[in-house]
């Protein structure tokens, strides 16, 4: 695994979404291998991340980072082995995280570096996983902005997906009362199953009001938004006094432009005198090794469950950000190259 | 003025506004005065406040407090003097500050009290102006909610109302840049002449967004606001990273039944990372005296402007919410009874 190969199969942007990036919008090039120049170092990915933000990297509208260029490589977190390096931090063998994008092997100067994957015997795709980006930003976004107190009700909303089950396990793990919002009765299964949450409700069934009503008896004091739109309207309605909205990803909207309608939340948030704040993990870097270590020692204790979807294959990889969307993953999505 | 009148002039809500309360809403009704019981006093108000609120206690949809009934007085802040006492705490010649209704005598067991005037030179509606409830709102709700650091832009709607010139204000005195948005050239001028404002634009006028553009060459930091709606709709995509905007009332919108509609804010939210936080002063009813004591200072070192408009006789009470929320007032609306 540690060999350059002689071609680099890339996954390119050939189109400009309106919405949700799906086939039709990229092409699988391939093109030569690079050298490796001065202080950098060529990165031979193994897995392939598949994440939300991933459509606003696609989108030519404003965001925290421009958009892919058309006919470039789409941006992605990789997972892999350093496989030529004249880079002085990192040798041959190395196993990295990062912004290395969809392709078989990326040329890295270090700065797309997300951390360097410890020795131990998790396996390596958990990288991308539970000990991941999806889980650092559960932690972060969960108890740096959404701080819950003991005892609180913390609602999460695509719950059983990377972020959203991480969330709720670090809730209960915290003390509080955790309650799911997902789609169809076989995640729902999951999300009390597997992921241990207290209550889980099904935003696409009839009746999301009173079924969150019902499964928050003390109305809601954190709410986790992975996705806005109707879901988040529902869910702001029910908020306590004091409650806070983590703002984290926006799944329920296609399209930005123009901008959707939806109810005016101002009134709400000042007679409530709720929080809602923005939340985007690069923010929090220099703390990834904090939020890794407490994960690793809850995942040791067995206070993580954890689930992966793995697509076999580059060829996968235009449709998998559609499939994230449409919530056909049970799990983390990762393509293993 | 410390005499116990013989008739109480009340203003009664006689239906139920589904907006912005008017004159058709209201009756003033004559009623014989009440005698203090044990642990109550009577109060003679002076001066009844106006306020922005006042439209929430009016209307028959969910506040953070319920609302006024049919045929009771209006709710309000007045400020008068002790003329009859058997409470403990108050006695005869007091000049007290609380939410006595607009009314000519109002019976208090205490609880409604929010302060008693201090001794001091300062004018008595001073204590519903620049010593009162709405500058100890703009001194919490901007120092303590928006947080602005020394060099930031500070941007408030309502800029020249009573909430709004003082957080100008207070914003310069903290090192601040400080933009209004107000209605008219006249406000307009009144904010950068009178209240210090570094810059004020005109929502009435076209090009709001390139103005309030111009105005804030470096972006907005803190944004103080009183109006919701399309302006706040304006301010927010200007916003910086890290931006955050204080909830403190909802001036643009007539009607929140049926909910009003507008651009979804929670991707805008999310890629600045913005912290929107509603606010309400009756939280920190505790820390009024804290406030009182820097605007006192504030104003003794000339830092702080202040324009009052009064109303004389209980006869403008009906139509002076419908002032307020039409812009009519040319500072702090209060009515000499």
């Amino acid at each position: 695994m540690t060999e350059v190969p002689d071609v680099n199969r890339q996954v390119v942007l050939v189109a400009r979404p309106d919405g949700i990036p799906a086939p039709e919008h990229f092409a699988i090039r391939e093109t030569p291998v690079t050298v490796a120049g001065d202080g950098e170092m060529l990165v031979r990915n193994l897995f392939l991340s598949v994440d939300p933000a991933q459509r606003g990297y696609a989108a030519d509208v404003n965001n925290y980072v421009p958009p892919v260029p058309i006919d470039g490589v789409m941006r992605g977190f990789a997972l892999g082995n350093v496989v030529a390096s004249r880079h002085p931090d990192y040798t041959v063998g190395a196993r990295v995280m990062g912004m290395f994008g969809w392709q078989d092997v990326a040329v890295s100067d270090g700065s797309d570096v997300m951390f360097t994957v410890p020795d131990g015997d998790a396996p390596l795709s958990a990288y991308l996983g539970i000990l991941g980006f999806s889980r650092i930003t559960a932690f972060f976004g969960l108890l740096g902005v959404g701080k819950p107190a003991h005892g609180e009700t913390v609602v999460v909303s695509t719950a059983a997906g990377s972020v959203g089950s991480a969330v709720g396990q670090i809730a209960k793990i915290n003390g509080c009362r955790a309650v799911g919002i997902t789609g169809g009765p076989e995640k729902v299964a999951l999300c009390t199953e597997a992921f241990g949450y207290d209550a889980a409700v099904d935003y696409k069934a009839d009746g999301l009001a009173e079924a969150l009503a019902a499964a928050c008896p003390d109305g809601v004091d954190v709410y986790f938004d992975n996705t806005g739109g109707a879901i988040s309207d529902t869910v702001l309605a029910q908020m306590n006094i004091g409650g806070r909205i983590v703002v984290c990803g926006t799944a329920a909207t296609s399209s930005w432009d123009p901008p959707p309608q939806g109810p005016r939340v101002e009134r709400t948030i000042m007679i409530k005198r709720l929080r809602m704040q923005g939340f985007v993990i690069f923010d929090y870097r220099e703390s990834f090794g904090e939020a890794q270590k407490h994960l690793a020692d809850w995942l040791a204790a067995g206070d993580l469950s954890y689930r992966e979807h793995v697509l076999d294959g580059i060829e996968h990889a235009p449709s998998a950000i559609q499939m994230l969307y449409q919530g056909q993953n049970m799990g983390k999505l990762t393509i293993r190259l």
